[in-house]
């Protein structure tokens, strides 16, 4: 008998019906013994539905008082699927972030978590109930109430799988799992059996949504196996675990992620000082961008072109601060560019494997795709092209690294 | 300074202009240098939509998952309502049931308040913020969420203003106070300045439904002084206090209440023997029918006439029951009749006043107005009427015990 922490998120509890499948699914799971903890997330709608309540009372609404009412949407939600499953026959019991003591620092909106009392938890379990917990919320050491900003469901769910010390922590979504890359570009794109907790990352932060961020780097720090799982469609979903747990046959590369949502900046001509590259990002970090590849080379002149990569919609804001920095440092001239896309390949199995980032660039080459930037972690590259080649790039690396799932998988 | 606890209902709270207005009103009043706790409920609307959401997973949900799920309808207002003094420059900080330590037994859906820590409302007033409290919900000795059943925020408010000992609970509703009788049958009808607590639980328990009867019985149980007024149109309400409160001049009768909701059920021919009144009472109480009125008269020829009311939806019930019960213990007929009204009298003036009594009756035969039934009380004299003269009576006795508005008050 194992104990199971399960989370559903907002679209699995959208409507009664769907809170009713989930009570089903979780009786079925339980007749096979499982000891289980399940953490929800407000129905679909309802945090928007509150935010925008708040909003019409204030423009810039108070942070404690809007976790005290944002809180309350999942609040429902716990009492409804607490409720689906009495009246199946299923022994549960709810509890909101405060009454288990998931214990939080006092950043209204974005709390992070401290500690977790498992005591009620434990008690639950042992009188053999079903678990029902708010997620996204807790409470700081005065008693106030506070959230853990959007997606803080899952995180909730790892933390008490952490504190429980949860066999498995499972993350339903509308997804039935993680993919190679994103099946709308690749047919041939395959589901993973498994995932590290560092892939996952690079994948996630390069933009497959599957997953909040913040929930696999906790389920990392405390290695809780998190497995994600379509809500409503049988399978074995994908399981995010430590290195030492995949199989040897682990391809080198486990996936491909890329991004069509940023703007290459380049600031030429700047004078190869130490201290410039403070002087150049210092100002656009100031200014709340985000900034994501950077790469400078330092050319004959002892000049050199300084190039990063920010979100498109902060692209123009940035070219005004670029334009007075370089006034100032003597650069030679600003230059942007937004129809670019990032790629990037992803998998522990490359730390052991040279020649990756070679047949990288060769598959690109052979299909007459130039390489406008580079940068490579110890579990990544990732190439900026332009953008009109990114479908094909993607397809081509799938390729070149045998991720394609087998052809007759495919209907053609 | 004083400090006062206010309370404002679901229509007060109900929309997002009438937080706004609410919270305009408490800065007027906060400017005057008053301590405040202010107690709301849901917003209008609101506890119906959980309800039909609970009833859509199930019929019969359960009672604790519930409470979880309503006290989640105060804890939105709270939030936006503190939200909204902020907005505006009030420094104010809002309580769950749970953070206030309300606490109760675990009679969930009707739970009754047990003892109040006021610790975090007395920190919260010491730091001069505006408490805002939802009412209507509390937490039992396990930390369950608990609710104290409709209309329970009247009772959260009058229970916080007897552990603050605070000088006044002001309840705002949608009437300006309490009335000598409906205005909407003697246009003449006044606005009580003060009533007593028993008076006030006289006129609510015979159909002046503005306050919650717990919320005044509790009141008068911890002399809170309770005042009613309207919540957006200014005037002192009606103050309900001890009788040693009340000025020399307070008329003999403070007002007349009525109800239309009852029928009336005779048994005739009983033989009068000990313990007939249970048995005949006895199979209508377990059936859950409550009783209202009873009046027994022992005739010359050793049998007597029973006569109760109950209301006019169990009339059907409670006369199968009775012919059942006239069989075993051998008595005449029973006799049903649904056209009648209760009228009452309520004034603790009357303890001190003989001739009340008959100056009713004198009343009511001047317009030939033939009494039913009587029953008396200490500070209330009820008759029972032909339905069809209820206005006529309520008229006449409101002139006869001089409670109409001077003449010059009123539009004809």
């Amino acid at each position: 008998m194992a104990l199971i922490v399960q989370k559903f998120g907002g679209t699995s509890v959208g409507s009664v019906e769907r809170i009713t499948q989930v009570a089903e699914k979780i009786r079925k799971f339980r007749a096979e013994g499982h000891g289980l903890v399940v953490v929800v997330s407000a129905m679909s709608g309802e945090t928007n539905r509150l935010i925008a309540l708040a909003r019409d009372i204030s423009e810039d609404p108070d942070p404690r008082e809007l976790d005290v009412i944002l809180s309350t949407g999942e609040q429902v939600t716990i009492g409804l699927l607490a409720m689906a499953l009495k009246a199946i026959g299923v022994p549960a019991v709810s509890f909101t972030g405060p009454q288990v003591r998931i214990g939080t620092d006092n950043a209204f909106g974005k709390a992070r978590i401290q500690h977790i009392d498992d005591g009620k938890l434990r008690d639950a379990l042992d009188s053999g109930k079903v678990a029902i917990v708010a997620g996204f919320q807790g409470m700081d050491d005065n008693g106030n109430i506070t959230t853990l900003g959007r997606g803080g469901s899952d995180t909730t769910a790892v933390a008490l799988a952490a504190a429980l010390k949860a066999d498995e922590c499972q993350i339903y979504t509308d997804v039935d799992g993680v993919y190679t890359t994103d099946p709308r570009v690749v047919d041939r794109a395959r589901r993973l059996d498994k995932i590290t907790f560092e892939e996952m990352l690079e994948m996630a932060s390069l933009g497959s949504k599957v997953l909040q961020i913040r929930a696999v780097e906790f389920a990392g720090k405390y290695n809780v196996p998190l497995r994600v799982l379509h809500s409503f469609k049988e399978g074995p979903g994908t399981l995010i675990t430590l290195e030492e747990e995949l199989s040897m046959e682990q391809p080198v590369i486990s996936g491909i992620a890329f991004n069509r949502d940023e703007a290459k900046l380049t600031i030429r001509g700047v004078p190869d000082t130490p201290g410039v590259a403070y002087k150049i990002l210092g100002p656009v970090s100031a200014a709340n961008i985000e900034i994501d590849m950077i790469v400078q080379n330092v050319a004959q002149d002892h000049t050199t072109d300084f190039t990063f990569t920010v979100n498109r919609s902060d692209q123009r804001r940035t070219e005004e601060i670029l334009r007075r920095v370089a006034a100032e440092i003597g650069a030679r001239e600003v230059a942007g560019d937004s129809g670019i896309a990032k790629v990037s390949i992803v998998g522990v199995g490359m730390r052991s494997h040279a020649g990756v980032a070679s047949k990288m660039f060769e598959a690109l080459a052979k299909h007459g795709i130039n390489i406008l930037m580079i940068s490579t972690s110890e579990i990544k590259i990732s190439v900026v092209i332009d953008e009109k080649y990114l479908e094909l790039a993607v397809r081509s690396l799938h390729s070149a690294f045998e991720l394609d799932a087998p052809s007759e998988q495919v209907t053609e």
